[in-house]
Order: C-alpha cells, then structure tokens, then sequence
C-alpha cells in the first residue's frame, strides 16, 4: 500500500522514449525530460523519414533555448518498439492518428505508455487523468489491460484547453456545477509547428479550432466524473464551448460562466480554489505545482505574457471573477498550454503512474 | 411628413465641424466626411493646446492613406461655438469627460449634435440611436428640448463594441431574447491612440476594458427597448459580457451565446438575419450599408482581417451559427468598431437626422 | 511605330489565364484583373490536384475582401495550354521549380508569358523588366524567339524585394551609382501562403530569407544595366544585402545606403526622384502609378502600414534622406510586395508588352 | 593593487538605491538585484508624485514573473539623497532629462553612481564603460572627482543598441576596423513603458528612433577608444547607423557590415568572437556571462525570441557571418536590450567598481 507521502527517487533514473519528439509538444518533453530527477531520456522517435538521422539536427527547436546537448545527440528511432531504446515509460506526443497505431503497439510490449494524443483519450478503458483531480481513474487500467491483453499501459491526459479549464473547475465540483459557458483565446503553439500561418494571425484572430469545442465539452465531463463499477460515468454537466486562435505564443485564456446547484458567495470559491491541492501536492511529484490554482486580484490579469510561466508553467492562473448576469459567477482563468496543458500534463502522469508503482508492473524486458 | 424613400442631397452641402477631429475616431469622421455627399467639413476642434494650428501639422493620421488635403489645411478651433465655424450639425468625438462639458454648450447653441461619446448615452432624454434599430428613439428629442432648453439637439450612438451585438440581435428580437451571453476580441484602435501600450499586445491579450462591459449590457437593452409614454423602457434581456483586447488593428469580434424565448431553428435566425434591413436602406442613406448582416457558412469565419471592411466596414458578418449546449444558440459576430462602431455610426445619425428633416430644425445662425 | 502617347483600350478585353491562380500573388493577380479594361480572366490553373473544381472552392483566399465571383467560378485547369482556354497572355505566379517546367511550353505554344518567377529571371535571352526602368530590355525577345523558337515570348518581374530599390535606384543612374548597401524588413506575405510558421513571426524576427540576398544583387545590376549587342550588360554597381523577415503582413522595407561618383547635394537626389516617370506614365498604362516615387518628409516615414497602398500599392514611398558616414547617403524605401512587387509588376509589363504590340504578335489561336 | 582573480563577496552585501525603479529598466534593476550575491536593494526612488507609496502598488510590472516581494515593500523615495536610505551605490535607470538634474547630486553627496541614462555618457570626464571592453576608462574617474568636486562618482553605460554592437566589435578591433554600417532592428521594449502605441507596431515597423543613430555613432567611437593623457581618444572609425523598431519584446537585432585595415579570413573573424572575453570573466563577476559572444552556424540565426536569452540575457549573439560585396565582411548580431543593453549593464559596471575597490571610496556616510 502506498502512503501518500513524498515518494522516493528511483536508485538509478528510470529510461523513457518520447514519441513525437521533434514536435512542440515532444520538444517541451525533451527539455523538461534534461533536468529531471527520476527519468532519463533513452531515446527519440518521429517520422520514418527522419530515422537513423540525430535528434539535434532534424529538430527546428521553437522553445526557449536550445534542444540539450544529451538529447540533441540521440539517434531518432522509428516509433516502434524494436526501433527505441529499451523503456519502462514511454511518451507519446504524436498526432492522433499516428497515436492510433503505435501507442497499442507500445502498450502491448510492456511500455507505460503516457500519451498526450486525443486518440483514445474518450475510450471507455482508457484514463483520461489531471492527476490533482482524477488519480483513481488510473483504477481502469485492470479493465484496460484484460480486456485488451496488453502487458503495458495506456493513460492520456486532456487536450491544452482542457485542462486549466478542469483544474479550475474541480474544486467548485463539491457546490454542484450545473453549466459551464467558455470562450477560449488560445495560443499559436497550440496548433504545433509550423502550424498556424503568420499571414493568419498578424492583426488577426480565429474564432474555429477544428475538433477542439467538441474535446473541451467531453474530456471535461469525463475527467470530474467517476470510475465506478468498471465505467467512467460522465459528470453531469451541461458544458458549451467556443475556441479562437490569437495572437499569442503560448499561454491558453478562458473566459469562463459558470451556474451552480446551490447559492455561493464569491468568497467561497475563492477560498476554495486557494485551498486546492490533490495527490500531485501530497506526495511531491517533481513536476507538481506547490499551488495549483493562484488567484491576481488585479483588474486585468492574468495575461498569457505575464503570468504564463507561474510554477514553470505548471500552474493556472484566475482572475475577474465576479457574478454573472446570465449563468451565476463569471471569471477568466489561464494556462500554459505546452506545459500544464501538454508535455508537463504527460509528465506528471508517468510521475503518478511511478508513484503508484505502475511503472514496475508494466516494465518491458529489453 | 417624411416619405419612407430615398432622400435626395441638399442643395449645398451642410457645414459641419468635428470635436475632438485629432483623436482615432475623429479621424475616420474626417475620412468619411471628406467624400460625403451631404456634409462638407467646415471645422475642426480639438483640445485647447492644439488651438490656431493647422490640422494636417496636429493630426498624427492613424488610419489608412493621409489625411484629406481640405482637412489638413483647417485651422483647429477651441471645442467652442464662438470659435468653431457656423455649423448646423456638429460631430462629438470627444472623450467622455470633455463631451460632458462640451456636448450641452453645442446643442443649447442650436447645434445638432451627433455624438460617440458615451457621456450622456444613458440619460432618460437623450437617443441612444442605431437607425436601422431604433429610429424612433427620435421622438425623445422633443422631450430633450423641452426639459434642457435646449435649440439644438444631441443624439448619441452606442460603445463600439454594444454595435455590432445589438445589430446582430435586433432582428431576432421578435422570436423573444431572454439571455445574452458574450465575450468578445476588442481591437486595439477602440483604445484611441497611442492607447494600448505595445508591449502589452506583443505576444499577449487583456481580458478587460475599463467600462466596456457595463456598456455592453446596459446601452444593449436601451437600444432594443422601446420609447414609450416619454420614457425609455429597456428591453428585459438578461445580458452578461466579458471583453478583452486583442492584438488586432480593427474588427471587434464576439462569441455570442443566446436563449430564445421560443424553440428556433437556425434557418430562422440566419434567414432573420439575411432578410434585415432598415430605415437607413429604405431611405438610401449614403453611409448606410446594403446590406446589414451577412452570414458566411464558411467554418471559420468570421475573421477581423478579411471581414472588417465589408460594405464598407458598414456591414456586420457572422458566422458558426450553432445550437449551444447551455443556452438555445451560439454565433460570432465582427464589426468594424471605428467604422461601424464609431465614427460610421455618428455620420448614419446624422444623416437619418437630416432625412427625418431634423437638421433644419436645429439650425444655429452664423 | 508606336507614339508614346495614351493606349487605346482594345475594343474587346483579351482573354488572359493566370498560373498558379491559387497562391497569394496568384490572388493579387486574379483581383487586379478583375477590374482591368484591357485583360479579361478567362481561366485560372494551378496544381494538378485541384484541376477540374472550382477556383471559389479550392482558393484560401488571403488578401483583403473576397474572390471575384466571375473568378471563383472557373474551373481550375491543369498548367498546360490544351487544359486551359486559348489565351494571348498568360500570367505565371508558379513557384520557380514549376515555373521552369511549365512556362516555356506555354512561350512555345504561342503565348505571351507574364512571369514572376524566378526561374528564367537571370537567362540571357529573357528581359527582366521594370516598365518605368528598362522597357528597351524586350528587344530582346527578339533573340528569344529565334534562338528558343517560341512563337510565344517570355518575359519576367523581379523579385519583391527588389522592385521598390530598383526603382529608387533608377532615377539616381545618371549620378553613377557606385555601391549600394541595403538591410530589408520584408512582410510575411513575400513568402507566400502558408508561408512563414505564426510562431516564428510573434515576439520575433528572422534575418534570413532564401536566395533573397542573391536575387537582389543579380537582379537589380540586370535591371539598371542595358541590352547592347545582342546580350545584356550588367550595371556595374557593387551591391550587398542583408533580407531579413518582419512581422507585417505587406510592404517591404529598406534601409539603403549608397555611394556615387560624383558629388551631390540632397536636392539634387529628391529632384530626381521627385520628377522620376517613365513609359507607364507617357504610354498611361492602366496599373501604373501616376507618382512613381513619393519622398515624405516626415522623420519617422514611410511605414509599411500606413504607405503600401500609395497609388493603389503601385507606387514606391521613400524616406529619411541623410548623408551617410560610411558611403554617400544613406534613405528607406518602401514598396508593397505583392503589387508592387509581384502581381502588379507583372501586370504592368504585360499592359506594356500591349502598347508596344507585342502580344498580337504572339497570339496563340484556339 | 587588484590581482584579476576571482572577487570574494563582501562579508555583508552593499546596501544599493535605484532611481527610476517603475520604469522598464528599473524593474530589470530590481529583479536581479533580488538574488544578487553583493547588492541588496535598500531604496526605491521614483517621481515626485508616487513618493511615499508602496513600490509595490505603483509599479506596472512588465517583465516576466512578478515584482520581488522585498522590493514591492519598499517605500517609494523621491529622488534625492535626503530621502532616499544611505547607499553606497545608486543605480540611475532616469529618463535623460531628470539624470541630468539628480544623478549630480547623489555622486556630490558621495555614492557611486551607475547609469543607465545617456544624460553625461558623452561628458569628457566620464566613463562610458562596457566592463568587457573598456574598464580602464575608470581611470578617468580621478579627473572627475578633482574636477567636478565629487566625494562619489558617475559611471555610465551605454544605449542598449550600441551595446551588442560594441561588443561586437572589440575581439576585431585588433584587426583595425575602418567602416562600419550597421541597420538594427529594435525591440518595443528599448522605448520603455509604455513606450510605443500597439498601433504603431501592429503589422507595422517604424524606420526611426529619435536619436539613437547619434548614439550608436558617437557611444561606440568613445568605447572602442582610449583614455589616454587625461582625456577620451575616440576610436577612428566611420560609423553610419539606420535604426527602426520592430514588434518584438525584447532583443535587438543589427545587421552590420564591416570594412577592415587588412585582409582578413572568416575563420579569423570567428575566432577573435569565440576567444572573446574579459575582466568580468576574469574576475568572475556575478553578472558576467561565461561566454561573452557566441556564434550559431544555423543559417537563420540568432532570432530575437530564441536567442536573447543567452547567458541570462548577458551574452551576445551572432551569426550569418559572410563577405559584403561593399565593404569586408557582414553579419548578425543579437542582444538582450533591457538587460545586456541598460540594466545588466549597468550592474556589470558596478560589480566592476566593486571589485576595483571604486565602492569604498565612494561611500557615503548615513
């Protein structure tokens, strides 16, 4: 049994592969991966055609510095088992359908495979955990693995815009959310590299995310639901998105309504979400927030430039909130997208799964 | 009595003068005005400094092109009647605190004053007017002239950003709005200039304009609201807004979230909203566009860069029409805010003024 | 012989077809034409997989406002001269690699071949011109036809960058222009669409553009030199850039310096260019400037927002005229890149190659 | 006498006061003076009208993070050595015109001041110090203390765009270095807060900054030169700057091209760069960046977002090395403006007095 105390570092770092390594996502990876203190970065994989070829050359690296030296060094592997280095753990940050055929492939060969892809992310055995907020959805992974005989594992966490938003909302779940309205201004990096055109987005915006309301509205409801009686029950929420692109580099804004089940006074939300704090906390996984959710009392934060970077990227910042005319409170709330909301999100799963002593289990022989 | 057709030009063009002519919206007055086929710009004002110096030396042109030669040889005048030329019909684009205390001196003075700024948008007497909406808000003036001893008049236009929302729900006023959820992508120019520092708007959006969102949800139930028994009464639509400033030049664009009084389909709003048109097209109104609103299936757009100028920037475009999980329907509507929203907006009133033969009625001797 | 003197429209508007229609100068073209008096779009062709549907439906058209609706109608034709209707004059805006390919087919089947590659821009039989700088570099079309056996003709634009120096240059020649160093800060357009990631061009700038430096060099001595002989001759100007990529969406910016062999005052330079008019202006093409060249005095001018669109993004905006301590004097210059520079240089040498009879002479039949 | 080895910290670190601790360098001055080893910031001081308010409250935080704790505590002082707590050593980050009246004052009353302002960089008695570069132009300090009657002193640092290029510069001034032409382009951060309008660098550049090309000129002759016979001999070299503002945070981009005394190869060039280093190195000096310069190979390299970073903000980088059809050679060069360029600056010039035994002299008694 694991007591929810500060968990130890493994005697020697464990190996990882990072699949998808030369995209934003795998290239946020692969720079958090260089200063971690149980993982160790084994290997990289991407598209067939840059096989064979290293890492430091194929990479356009589009985040702040330079890729590290160790990484830069590495041969890129095919994303297949046999191509990668030997790996416990495995990260995943391919686009969905190449996610769709290789992460089974992972995970039937043994590997923790913890993806950032949308691929199985709504599969009714597959977790879709923030680990602050649903660490027991990692409880499907019984399910996960009789019923489709893979030796390994599979755990996904939520789309960027996904999860400030969840983490948000998690703490005010105990007051009975009912609706939740959301108009999204979110980040160029969002889209990948190169993806979005600079001709559409200089002294432009874009109200349409393909694919992205759809996850918001879903991948929610599904993360504040339960697992229960071997099935995720759905929280039930009535949820309304509208995503748009802007002019930012990173950094996802919310604008966000919500109506409860009971009446609330402001100051009870804000007490709540300063009081937030889940398993990540508790147990002092590396790349866990010391505070989850920082509440700015300024009239006009946050900001994506200014307070992206809170806990390095790994928190999510609040602000304006006050009541609504329409639903009952209003309030703007913001993360990094590429951090909190993508490779950091992949990382601190993998940390849970470690800390809950997965990795072990799931461990494939070289 | 007026006949409902189109109005013919006056036999010279009236003389009009421009308060606040340096600032961005006055700008665009000086823009539109120079080619009008009614008015013809008699004089400029702008704050006591700039007094006795030519327009074109003052004016830091932050609009496309440079500015009308005509203007730029006027002599700036203090915002006074004594030291602006004669003139029937004067523009206000002063800010707030001065058109308080300049505004009433013009119209006491037997001025028709047309004016943006937000000073007395929400007094009991005075027109918070978008002809193709409210026209015959109008009527109040009698009572303005009764109450304030006024000879002249003053007719304001909505906030930049209430504009394009209130056009956009005017038509569908008769299936019966109950709830008005928006949040809209403000463009740099509705902050004047220099206005919004650029440093934060590289890179970065602010969720808040000072104001903006009790504008939106108080000038928007004016303007749909009716002028009866020499009272306005407002519409009863439950509103709630959220801006931000985004790293746009022009466009206002907002997510926009309403529930109906009655079950719709969406054949009925968008063919609500192709069908839409008013006084200003009945009587051909010069700035008036053709027409209103126009919906674009494509799925994502509107975009302010590609849409703002329609019909002019005269024209409201809207897009991604869609049920909404939370209230009935979900849309997004753009509108040009200096155009449209601002200066487009004074010169329609004024030009449904003189059509409504409202002009001649205020005339101010030389 | 032809007299310099205003061109009569011809009594039907010819039958054009526009190459790679669907690409950002593509849709310049196409937009111009719409509107021409001389030109009528009658095809639009571009890459094989789009051949047989819509110009409307494939088109993601960039620029500002929407596809003509008698262009979004055509039918995308394969680029070859049996797919697309029978056409006098073809307009290329293919990428260089198709280009090469494609265009001499089309020379050799008879047409009159606008282009804005940059494939043939350097050969020693194909004119580089620049209507107001060298239109006597057609003579050599002459040893085209001979040597290539054409019955069509090809004639070229130069690059982007280097039409706004170019011209800036020319008026200066007869001074002895002996160096010329200049540093761009071009607009993401120039790069075409997509082109350049919106993550590289947010917070950033790019001070390298492909070729970009080489094309200016070679192009620009070809440009300013002369058809002599049977071949042409270079300007003997030592020339170096530096390109560098800005996040503007149009207008190309220079900041040049040069050194002469003799002596000047500023007058002399702001004369020449002041009274700078070539054969365009003579001939009164339809899409030349009227004001080639326009010196603004103001210290902090031209700026690519406010002065692209001089003459109708036909004109060239110059600036800062001071002495320079390393060479003569150093000034900016700025010039839209897709008109100026691309769609708009093309068109122009095409309504030139009408004055001067060249087309009739290539005319293809059906 | 000093020998150039490392510099032990003091046993308690100095007590430091910055002037014009709102502005934007300021802020920088006051971040990393929060973990500096030697420094600990004692006082703020401002304009008149915020003395006595809590820095905390007044600042407009506009850099990453938020402003220190121990910092936003402070009470800010107005400028003057009665109300400010006693310091050895004052930071000036003033705009010109206020350094010109305060920083007298404090040096008379016995600090040692370190300036950011450009007010006295070009006075014959005072050290315009680039550490790296220069420090013996501290020599002239004696002469400014008999001269002007000083118990503290003045050292200056120069304009943030003349910084990166000077450092440049020096490792080939062995070369003999005869002409240099140089075209920036300079981030929104170097005109402080606010700085410039959001409308002014929206798809916009602007070709001028009022004065800085006098500055990059004159500052960069003075630097690279002598102090020799008790007076500045400034370096013979023809220097002609064009500067322009891009829409980018922070990071200054030259493009610079060099004329030499003597052949040289680029491998010469690169390597004077790379052997690069100087006293803070020597010394170890907190600020001091390890690797002064640093070259990328990468064609399109250094770009403002990816590369200002480098070595905190301290180093400086380049790239795209080539030969200059006009004069020798041409190139990149990259730094940090507000910290590189004004405030790392200016600390380094401190650090320096420090380890110089300058401070004790100058201290001034409570």
């Amino acid at each position: 049994m694991i007591h929810d105390t500060t968990i130890e570092a493994p005697a020697d770092r464990i190996p990882v592969v990072v699949l998808g390594a030369t995209g934003l996502v795998g290239q946020r990876l692969v720079a958090m991966l260089a200063r971690h203190p149980w993982f160790r970065l084994a290997g990289v994989a991407a598209s067939e055609r840059h096989a064979g070829r290293q890492y430091g050359e194929v990479v356009q690296w589009r985040i702040e510095g330079e890729a590290p030296p160790e990484a830069a060094a590495l041969r890129l592997a095919r994303p297949t088992p046999d191509d990668c280095p030997p790996a416990t753990l495995v990260f995943s940050a391919l686009p969905a359908l190449e996610a769709e055929a290789v992460e089974p492939v992972f995970a039937r060969a043994g590997a923790f495979v913890s993806s950032n892809a949308s691929a199985f992310r709504m599969q009714p055995d597959v977790p879709l955990v923030i680990p602050e907020i649903n660490p027991d959805h990692l409880s499907a992974l019984a399910n996960q693995r009789a019923s489709r005989q893979w030796s390994g594992a599979l755990v996904t966490n939520p789309n960027c815009s996904t999860i400030g938003l969840a983490l948000t909302l998690a703490p005010l779940a105990r007051f009975g959310i009912d609706q939740v309205m959301v108009t999204t201004l979110q980040a160029a990096s969002g889209a990948g590299y190169p993806g979005v055109a600079s001709l559409d987005l200089i002294d432009n915006v874009i109200p349409f995310i393909a694919g992205e309301e759809e996850k918001i509205e879903t991948e929610t409801r599904k993360i504040l639901g339960v697992w229960q009686d071997g099935a995720f029950v759905d929280a039930p929420i009535r949820l309304s998105a509208q995503t748009t692109r802007v002019p930012v580099r990173e950094g996802h804004l919310a604008s966000v309504s919500v109506k409860f089940a009971q009446t609330l006074d402001p100051d009870e939300i804000l007490a709540a979400w300063e009081a937030y704090s889940g398993l990540p906390q508790t147990l002092g996984l590396p790349t866990a927030p010391q505070q989850v959710l920082r509440y700015l009392d300024a009239p006009d934060r946050p900001q994506p430039r200014y307070d992206r970077d809170a806990e390095n990227g790994m928190g999510v910042t609040l602000g304006r909130l006050r009541r609504c005319a329409v639903l009952d409170y209003r309030f703007i709330c913001l993360s990094h997208n590429t951090i909190r909301g993508a490779a950091g999100a992949a990382l601190l799963n993998a940390e849970l799964a470690y800390a809950r002593g997965l990795l072990a289990a799931s461990g494939r022989s070289a």
